[in-house]
């Protein structure tokens, strides 16, 4: 059975309840170790009037802990956040934990305690000096994003010969998908033969770069962005490279929402993730969560 | 009973075959008027192996007549879809119809018989020298776009105040929404406080414009596009305006794409459309077609 460490989150969010409550279904199937104090853990507990499952592994001296106060954005809650994070990637880059599983943590809160990252995603290529691959998706479809987290007029003059080719390389080698995967065009219609942009030229020639080298025609040529997520069509790909960031995930949020997993490929630990935040208006309520995307998080590890 | 004219498409295509197998149907909800001459009707109607309807009415001298090919791009038959639209436009214009609907034509066959549009709504543009919106979509959700064809790097530099501002009068006039209006921002996270971009601001700007003019707060501030189309936030919208063609059509063709019509506003005439091709890979082969879109494209003119 894996062992994989859980970052406990933003405890001021709904992370606490979630590892909480899913501790006896994923104990099932992964051995889960928190990175998370005792005492905040009783803390929390208390709070959301739950017990505490008696095998519910947690850690020591994870940071200075505080007052848990449900959906504030604070200083302290988001350096906990940041202490329980890279505790658990020390566990994964020491082989303690084959993998780890983050649950959400509040960018303004990490920003308050001096966190200068935007995200996991981001500090995780610090950490390793690695590109790393961002994937979000389900079991049904996957998208990896081949630009992230930049102004839509800064794509186009993102997409290029060199780097495509060696994400694309990555990806094969990091997600090793089994069947072709889909690759996005850029502009509408692909660009209909060059009339409505030329980016597709460099992305056909990305891709049979890729191909080259890997010995494998694995990828598309480039899709019709608006076409390439219908019924038929999804048919043919489980995974899919898009350009940008909501070509990707405005379909996938469509189709998907409440499935969905957050994946750092290309990496040398793995690392998944919910596919949601804090829900701050919505923790330590006493409501029912939806935990699909926190099941689906640790069902991926199960099975790569 | 409302009167539209059918533009019959490419002959070559399935168009043909839509018109007489949903001629009964259709003919329960309007007064369809065929822009078809007899003969090419009798042509197509025996390579189909289908009977004409006795009330079937058709026109005269729409272009020469010519020898249907399944499936081939030619001139012959471009020049005929091209007519059999212009001679639906007329009888519009003319207020012998309501209003028209448009069968599935081959670009490339325009192109091959001298017309330099490239397609329906740009031709429409043209002719009434208005600028017509295209909308997408089905009765459960509608897609408006602010920009549509043109290449994604040229996307960013096209949303300014002036233009968004008029796009948003026109639409509210002509589309007469009776709810909130789903505005989608530019850029991922709908910029971040302008972190990830700033048109934000600018579309911000030109919904406080258009409110001011309206007098009435129609449109939502600028939603995260890749959160915009997930269910619960859906439950808000029937109609969202998309900065730029993949942005709506994506996640419009992921949910619905065998309901999707096009629809033409800000025109002196309605317009509306199927939202598929001419399919020629299987036109005339006996093959049962999904009539959805093009039932929809009737509905639509019969409840606006």
């Amino acid at each position: 059975m894996k062992k994989i460490a859980i970052s406990i989150g933003d405890l001021n969010g709904i992370g606490i309840q979630l590892a909480i409550e899913n501790h006896t279904a994923i104990s099932k199937e992964v051995e889960p170790l928190y990175c998370i104090d005792q005492t905040m853990l009783e803390q929390a507990a208390k709070k959301l009037n739950l017990s505490i499952p008696s095998d519910f592994k947690t850690l020591e001296n994870i940071a200075p802990c505080f007052e848990i106060e449900a959906g504030k954005v604070s200083k302290e809650s988001g350096a906990y956040a940041y202490a329980s994070f890279t505790k658990a990637v020390d566990l994964a880059k020491a082989k303690e934990v084959d993998a780890i599983c983050t649950l959400p943590i509040h960018k303004k809160a990490w920003e308050l305690s001096g966190v200068s990252y935007k995200g996991h995603t981001d500090a995780l290529r610090d950490f390793f000096n690695a590109e790393a691959i961002m994937m979000l998706g389900c079991s049904k479809m996957y998208v990896a994003l081949y630009t992230e987290h930049i102004p839509l007029k800064k794509v186009a003059q993102s997409v290029n010969e060199k780097n495509l080719t060696r994400f694309l390389i990555d990806f094969y080698h990091t997600a090793k998908p089994t069947q072709q995967v889909g690759v996005l065009g850029l502009n509408p219609h692909a660009g209909d033969d060059g009339v409505l942009g030329d980016e597709e030229t460099i992305i056909q020639k990305a891709i049979n770069n890729a191909h080259a080298q890997l010995g494998k025609e694995i990828y598309s040529s480039p899709l019709v962005p608006d076409v390439a997520f219908t019924p038929k069509v999804r048919e043919n790909y489980k995974h899919y490279i898009a350009m940008y960031h909501d070509q990707g995930l405005a379909p996938l949020k469509a189709l998907y929402f409440d499935e969905g997993i957050n994946v750092s490929l290309n990496l040398p630990i793995l690392r998944t993730s919910v596919d949601h935040g804090t829900a701050f208006d919505i923790a330590y309520k006493g409501i029912k969560l939806n935990n699909l995307s926190y099941i689906n998080a640790i069902k991926y590890i199960v099975k790569h």
